[in-house]
């Protein structure tokens, strides 16, 4: 006698970018890399936006891509056992209302650090060599030998240590800032000199020569950053946002550069997005705006994103509690 | 007895920025830094321009700035011993036939590396983000999402070793990158995975990623990246240039980024400098101009540069050969 194989559903989305696409030949070459783990799948059905979707609930144990119809779910898909996201923020499906009870939800945390760890790279570099301000000399064909101190020794304040934010103190160690992390509950980093809770915050941003948000959007860290906040920083502090555009009081930011308050800021998140080509926000000074790319492998994110999912797989197979699970009264 | 005090002379250029000024500030911060060599200097003398150069250069053994009027320095200075450059480029002051036999010349390099460093690691990270393509969008006010692959296991290749070319290679160990070095004498460094001679500089161009210029420049280096080099490199091939303009060729980097035969470039020096507003260069698609600023300490570069000088101080007063001396048949 064999287990009885599980049957997978692979959902995407059409209006997402391809390289998040999970297509036949991810799943081909996934496969291969993990033959053994692998043996104990059976059906694997690939759907876009829906179009196949009720035709295979009702077997499926197994699903990749949170659809986009939600409701009902237990009664339309009574023998599923997990459902895997394949993005990190999964704000977009909160609340989680929806989620049957007795399956498992897991987000794609961890395929984004290596990549955020890079980004990071840059942005502390490039806000310390005040490149905003080089790039509008450039573009005003203007020479002004802007030049900046060492960033050796300055101070990053990390908001959230879970993936991205972990990778942002290991980016700020790589370039020689001190670290102190901020997260709900405080513990050991090893790539953060302090660690301290959300209500100390307000007492470590003047010590920030960078701010970095990297929190998940929730009730909670809606507006996190505002201009009360901002406030504290030093006028030579620099804000980076990885995270969620609504983490962060856009306006107030805006209003503080455009009056020389703060030195620079590097916003990979907006809101909304994309951002309307009428926003102020494209024209203010030293700020750069990356258009949501900073944790996304452009070439492997659909093979990395796979092997964490193997991964799931074979705790799921021996009875073990999953890695990145989504609890639904944090919402992340 | 005691023995007899050496006298100073510090020429500063008011056309340099005011970072590169040697103040009576810095001097006596420098001499509590290095209090017993200090000892040994007697009379300090602070010119501005020539000023006062040909009242003090009869009396004075060492001069640290090079002054704007060389000819005849023998019979002006004739107890001059040490010549300091706070630059570590002497292409200004070549041919060398000014500098008396004698007299020891020195430069600034190891003043540069660390900043260098700094700017190579966001150089590298900023082109593998494609971010002079997004910069063009943010201008544009148009959102689109530019992703990009990981920077790890990448190759750079970065010609010249020494204070700017280690400092290329420490930065790209640094971001994941693979080195191979380009230098005059073969010889193992512990950044570059390898390390070549010039004659194989057209071999290993088709391997580079990023292609880094950290080369003084000479008669023998000058067009060094020269058209015909630029087109052994891959259509996704980055440029860097933070040695000299006139090392690389301007124009055909400029027309080959124009047909989208590479992937993108950054330039910290140009040819000629200040890059006048009527150059085409400004608007040179995936291009980042930056106002020769990577390699400088906006902070402290002079009191880096000081200690620098005071650690050739020592060897000077115990006889020995000093460091960074330039030789005058290489010319750096």
């Amino acid at each position: 006698m064999t287990t009885p194989k599980l049957r997978l559903h692979i959902e995407n989305a059409r209006k997402k970018n391809p390289i998040f696409h999970t297509l036949p030949e991810h799943w081909q070459a996934a496969c291969k890399r993990h033959k053994a783990l692998a043996k104990h799948i059976g059906a694997v059905s690939f759907g876009w936006d829906g179009d196949i979707l009720e035709s295979v609930l009702p077997q499926t144990h197994l699903v990749i891509g949170v659809p986009a119809q939600r409701s009902n779910l237990a009664a339309r898909a009574p023998h599923l056992r997990w459902l895997h996201s394949t993005s990190a923020g999964i704000d977009g499906a909160l609340p989680l209302d929806w989620l049957p009870r007795g399956v498992t939800f897991t987000n794609n945390s961890g395929a984004h650090g290596h990549k955020a760890e890079q980004y990071m790279v840059m942005a502390y570099t490039l806000l310390n060599t005040r490149l905003p301000g080089i790039v509008a000399n450039q573009q005003a064909r203007h020479w002004e030998a802007l030049f900046s101190p060492s960033i050796t020794g300055k101070t990053a304040v990390v908001v959230g240590l879970g993936d991205l934010g972990e990778a942002a103190a290991r980016a700020a160690k790589k370039v020689g800032l001190k670290v102190i992390g901020v997260r709900r509950s405080v513990q050991k980093n090893r790539y953060a000199d302090r660690v301290v809770s959300y209500k100390q915050l307000d007492k470590v941003l003047p010590l920030a020569d960078f701010v970095v948000l990297a929190v998940p959007l929730t009730a909670e860290t809606r507006s996190l950053l505002n201009g009360q906040r901002l406030d504290l920083l030093k006028p030579s502090a620099c804000v980076v946002n990885i995270a969620r555009g609504p983490v962060l009081d856009q306006e107030a930011l805006e209003q503080r550069l455009r009056k020389g308050r703060l030195a620079g800021a590097v916003l990979d998140v907006v809101d909304p997005e994309p951002l309307p080509a009428n926003a102020s926000l494209w024209t203010t000074p030293n700020l750069l705006i990356t258009p949501h790319v900073s944790c996304d492998d452009g070439e492997h994110y659909i093979d990395i994103s796979l092997d964490l999912w193997f991964e799931n797989l074979e705790l799921l197979l021996a009875g073990k509690r999953l890695k990145r699970r989504i609890d639904p009264k944090l919402g992340y």
